[in-house]
């Protein structure tokens, strides 16, 4: 059990020592570019940030294996022995537009199972995490387990722009009417962490990547919410996924909604 | 002039104060009541912080007059003379399930014209503010103008919640497929603050109330920014409305894309 609380120290002196680095970058002009398409932006702070992350594991923890955004980490077909999961700036689109609302999100499985997991707000030096079996933390604040809740006192995280085909209208707008309220803030790590602390009382996605995911799924999880794709089936951090995270009882009722 | 030099050190001062108290508030249980619906929440902080503001301007400018979203100000039937319109939470629902994300939104018109405006993020402590034709400011810092923007390059603000029905459906989804990303933020003043800073590129809004968006007009028309209904009319300030704010030359894209 050691290890974790090795691992879990190295982390925070890393997250600390990242964001110096970024925010000294935001001073300066962002070399940005594009991935997949137009709007899939990538900069030189990502590919700095996770360049920064990959050395310090290598160093400190050489058989580790680490699976990043920006492809600096390992190729890796299973999750035998492990596995850091690390989306060095979660939110780019922010990062670039808004210089706020982006995190850093690292999950860190062991042989398949989510043992730590953190979500920073660079900005505003917020830290959500959790260890599993010992409980979720803001910044050093520990966090209530989730109640449960239910869709029409619910306030979802859902970006509009999923709504682009009949069908996902057919599905998302009687939704929206039922929901108390819609949010969407542009960073997977954000609306995790915001879920984790009960801002939102759950968080709709159709395609995420295990970076965007294994961070969030660990603390969520370990404060008694539930993480599975938009079918309820569990999801593959080896995988892009449909993502439904919810508290209790909610993410029952809100599979049983999607399915019928 | 010297009147608004005056009522802007006032505002500053009150801000603060309310702050105080709202800061406090938000360790004690809140008393939760609903308006117009069951999602159109209101609670004891609002009222108070509503009846706060009123005692203040009614015992230093007797002769202004006041519209408050919770109806502790005027009646009033024209814009002559000196009018403060006043939100004390904006995001009522964000101040419930999030105590963060909320704002205090104040707009002061003279004869109808927006002389001095306000978006107080109570939680950040972060200040948006301007004064016609003197500037815009986040806390002590000019904003620059806002340049020209375009459709493809935007984020804009807008919540999903909005598409409930086949019209808004088929207006608003081929939208979003064609900006860059979009985001709900469950405040009108934050969302007018986002535009103002640049880190929204327009917000869109299917029905606001004037205490919604009197204080974010003022500072987004000081920078150059364009705030109409969804038609491209103005605005009256003494009714509810549609809102498009937006970037120059992007507000007129919107307006052309909303009405072919």
């Amino acid at each position: 059990m050691a290890i974790w609380h090795e691992v879990d120290k190295a982390v925070k002196q890393w997250l600390k020592d990242a964001r110096k680095s970024i925010v000294e970058s935001l001073e300066s002009a962002l070399d940005i570019d594009t991935k997949s398409n137009a709007n899939d932006l990538v900069t030189n702070v990502d590919k700095e940030t996770e360049q920064f992350f990959v050395k310090q594991i290598k160093e400190h923890y050489p058989h580790h294996k680490i699976v990043g955004e920006e492809g600096f980490g390992d190729k890796i077909d299973d999750l035998k022995g492990i596995v850091w999961i690390i989306d060095p700036i979660d939110g780019t689109m922010n990062f670039v537009h808004q210089k706020r609302n982006f995190y850093i999100s690292i999950g860190i499985l062991e042989d398949g199972i989510g043992r730590v997991g953190y979500l920073y707000d660079v900005i505003l030096d917020e830290l959500y995490w959790a260890s599993k079996g010992k409980g979720a933390f803001f910044n050093e604040e520990m966090i209530s387990p989730l109640e449960e809740g239910n869709i029409n006192e619910a306030i979802i995280g859902f970006n509009p722009a999923s709504i682009h085909s009949e069908q996902a209208a057919q599905t998302f707008i009687p939704l929206l009417k039922d929901v108390r309220g819609a949010r969407s803030y542009g960073s997977a790590a954000m609306e995790f962490a915001y879920v984790a602390t009960g801002r939102l009382d759950a968080y709709i996605s159709l395609g995420l990547s295990p970076w965007d995911f294994a961070g969030g799924k660990i603390i969520v999880e370990e404060l008694g919410g539930v993480v599975t794709d938009l079918q309820g089936n569990p999801v593959n951090m080896l995988e892009k996924s449909s993502i439904l995270a919810a508290r209790p009882e909610l993410h029952k009722q809100l599979c049983d909604y999607l399915q019928s």
